[in-house]
């Protein structure tokens, strides 16, 4: 009998697709949308490192084009270490890192390897959508912790602890989070990890922004717990090549082994070009300067969308990001549904925001507001477009 | 409590990454490996289109980075529908077609997509070895149809029926073949997908090396049954990119949504950079000159294999493969155990091939001989060692 999995009924599209399907349509009616909710960085890749990389199509040989080893090329997972080394002081073996294509491999990979069904993972409330669909559909059950803006999105270990039972496979930390640009602290890390060795459970740490800090510093939870930390990262923020699907895990050697496993049936090995690419990236002389580059760009956006919400949209409610490319705005004061609203906004107003309720069971009526995406002048104008919006959905 | 998935134990290290790690070992040793186990081309793609997208590389715009829509970029899957049109008179819609990260993940998004558990998937005997895992770790049951050498590996369409049950989920029929290298004929093809209309199963029709023909032509199974047939692709072989990461699958609307989904989830995305070099492949004028050109270079190595088999080894049987990379030499007056046999050989004397128990539960004395990889001096050498080896081997 011809006929599908019924597994696939806890996949759907992803809800910032969908937004993306409806930008289409209206691009397609020469509609200009300003983009507030792209999740991927504006500025390219260094140019020395794509000038390298030019050179390297124009040779005869298979060296660029050959399947690499499933687990990554070494000269990458070499590089990673360093990297990591460097910024996190971590002492990491290239043989506890995997490649993958991209952070969403690494997510899909990771719950792969470890969830079986009736496993219970802890989600934070507000946090990045990506992870409930993959966690259903491998049969696990989500718990949710609520985080409140009122003390910026900490993470209270005391509710956590009262969330944890016997069944908790996994806690997810996204830090700096998608969509609130929350950092967690020290303190904190060291307390979540701590319960982590007594209570036996995994961390997964998304780290996919860990180079796009304003303020503070990148806290690398595998530190306080190497045997329970599995550690997800992706180059599509951090040289910005999100298209290209490359990212990495580091974390304990029988999940990296497993996950080089599951990789290597979902997608045989990393894309090389974007390996090599990195490869050389990493290691470069323009590697810190870059990506000092694109912070002092994006901090300085921050902030001109930080003034531009004060200004246009004063009962709105929201904490300053210390990192990511965004800022979490509660519009309870102006709407009841984000969902209905991010239509309404598109539709009327051409400004394309992500509704809070894909992030948060809680905040229904907030919006993720991307800040890195278009100019500043754009971004500006974006959100007088959508204070416009929240005023007429309010008066409708 | 941490620990793994259940399911994790279906899947295992590729066999051909076991081959590969050895060779590593001894690489390292310094020893001069001739190899002829290597399933990707030996030329790389045309350098007009490596040229135009190192120019690419130099502009200042994320174009070439950024996220694409997850069932593929619009102008690659109208250059893949425009390129079946002409090489298969097919008329497949750019919606019936969905870009994949290779063929591997083709493979799996598909089997993910389709099975349940105790679903009966029919494999061929012998026949490329990456589907078993992945149709063990979905749970379903594995039916082999032997196929024998005396007839070409023709399939038996009076002996597959009788293999099909109400239980039968697809059949997996790879063409040309891997690691055989013969091609179905439109006789086989039709009453196959008669049988398949007959009793409602899926056809996975595995095209990785339709391109690769040295003699007859491709069946595209497809045209007999639209409802029945998932064609699967790579961009590997032809334009010759295994390393990038990058194929596509054609067949029922319906399959084509949910195989979207699973790769939404799996990868996001299909590699951006991998996508615009074969958009950009397909429709130019050096794409039929390009595989003409490989499919020449490859029969003369494929001749010279043949001939060098015939002098050295004359108590081999195999057929003339009439596509894809490799011969089949069923070595059983020489040799009882072709895994054994291939440690034995690679290091001995130093030559690469790849056991026949991992494509057959018969042919257990075999070989996979690729001729692509190696300049046919040193595939005519690999190959007198192969002899030397397997005549070493029967008198130890």
């Amino acid at each position: 009998m011809r006929g599908f999995s019924d597994r696939m009924g806890a996949l759907r599209e992803s809800p910032t697709r969908r937004i993306d399907a409806i930008r289409e349509r209206l691009k397609r009616e020469n509609r200009d949308i300003i983009v507030l909710s792209a999740g991927q960085p504006s500025i390219p890749p260094p140019p020395e490192i794509r000038a390298m990389m030019a050179e390297e199509l124009a040779k005869e040989s298979m060296d660029l084009y050959a399947y690499t080893p499933s687990q990554g090329i070494i000269e990458l997972r070499e590089a990673v270490a360093e990297d990591l080394k460097r910024l996190g002081s971590l002492d990491v073996k290239p043989d506890d890192i995997v490649i993958t294509a991209g952070g969403q491999e690494a997510m899909f990979a990771t719950l792969m390897t470890i969830l079986n069904p009736g496993d219970e993972v802890i989600l934070m409330d507000p946090t990045y959508f990506g992870y409930k669909p993959i966690i259903e559909y491998f049969g696990g059950k989500i718990k949710r912790l609520r985080l409140s803006m009122d003390d910026g999105f900490r993470i209270n270990v005391e509710s956590l602890k009262e969330l944890v039972s016997d069944k908790t496979k996994a806690v997810i930390v996204v830090t700096p989070d998608n969509p609130t640009g929350s950092i967690i602290d020290e303190e904190t890390a060291k307390a979540i990890t701590d319960l982590a060795k007594d209570k036996d459970f995994w961390i997964i740490s998304d780290e996919a922004y860990r180079t796009l800090i304003y303020e503070g510093n990148h806290v690398y939870m595998y530190k306080y717990a190497p045997d329970n930390v599995i550690s997800l990262n992706t180059f599509s923020k951090d040289p910005g090549i999100p298209g290209w699907r490359l990212g990495f895990i580091y974390g304990p050697r029988e999940v990296i082994s497993r996950v080089k496993l599951a990789g290597e049936e979902m997608t045989y090995c990393p894309p090389s070009f974007a390996q090599r690419f990195v490869a050389v990236y990493l290691r470069s002389q323009v590697r810190l300067k870059h990506i000092r580059y694109v912070v002092e760009q994006y901090r300085a956006k921050r902030d001109a969308a930080v003034n531009a919400i004060k200004a246009s949209l004063p009962e709105a409610r929201f904490t300053v990001p210390k990192g990511s490319m965004f800022i979490f705005v509660d519009l309870a004061n102006y709407i009841d549904d984000g969902e209905k609203f991010a239509e309404y906004a598109m539709e009327k107003y051409s400004v394309a925001i992500v509704p809070g309720s894909y992030f948060s069971e809680q905040y229904r009526a907030a919006v993720r507001v991307s800040f890195v995406w278009e100019s500043t002048n754009r971004l500006v104008e974006g959100i007088r477009r959508l204070a416009e919006a929240a005023k007429a959905y309010r008066t409708r």
